[in-house]
């Protein structure tokens, strides 16, 4: 199981992360998301990390990654289901997520999606 | 990261199965649905598979207790995203998943589901 799927859920991709992130499988999520995100259309990208315990620096980095990469293909990311502990130690260890939105949950993430969707294309209007 | 995570999605529960599943985790992930489906009043699951290389009779057994589980406390499961050699597997070992509603993917799952949640309501109704 080499893979971690991408799920299309609405207009969205939800990833959800259960397993280790070793540089591989890093590697092959950022080619299989910026691939999923252009072949969907998809405008927002939602990644879960409720069954992380621990995010590290290689994590965050990677997450940031990908969140950039989105960007250039026009989708927004939002991380979502961080465990409190996670927050705490990110916090504590100074580590930060660049460029990276986080919500509580999927729901409030597709909300945060919606919204900065409607501020984007009002933006676009007052071109 | 001994928990599968369950996340809720409009107004259905989504699990993805990434990881191998033993006993311990099978359990788990029945204790914490069934936990989830009566604090959230879910009227559907929906599991992905697409992760999966292989369903042998464990897994199938599973997910038909899962889903015998749900429809007690009036949810529907539709399993979403089994890959093409999955399905010819189950059929030529003569696998079966009783009482377990299948749909290409995420998107189509949810179809199903409102469509069943309309029937349902229906039925209701005519009482």
């Amino acid at each position: 199981m080499e893979r971690i799927p991408i799920l299309k859920v609405g207009g969205y991709l939800l990833v959800t992360i259960q397993v280790e992130l070793h540089d591989q499988l890093a590697l092959t999520l950022q080619d299989d998301l910026t691939e999923k995100i252009s072949s969907t259309g998809a405008r927002g990208v939602l990644i879960d990390i409720s069954a992380l315990d621990i995010v590290d620096s290689f994590i965050g980095r990677t997450l940031a990654h990908i969140s950039s990469m989105a960007r250039v293909l026009d989708a927004a990311t939002v991380l979502v289901g961080m465990q409190p502990a996670v927050a705490i130690t990110l916090v504590e260890l100074g580590l930060h997520l660049p460029g990276v939105q986080t919500a509580l949950n999927v729901e409030r993430g597709m909300a945060l999606l919606e919204s900065a969707l409607v501020e984007h294309d009002d933006d676009s209007d007052d071109e």
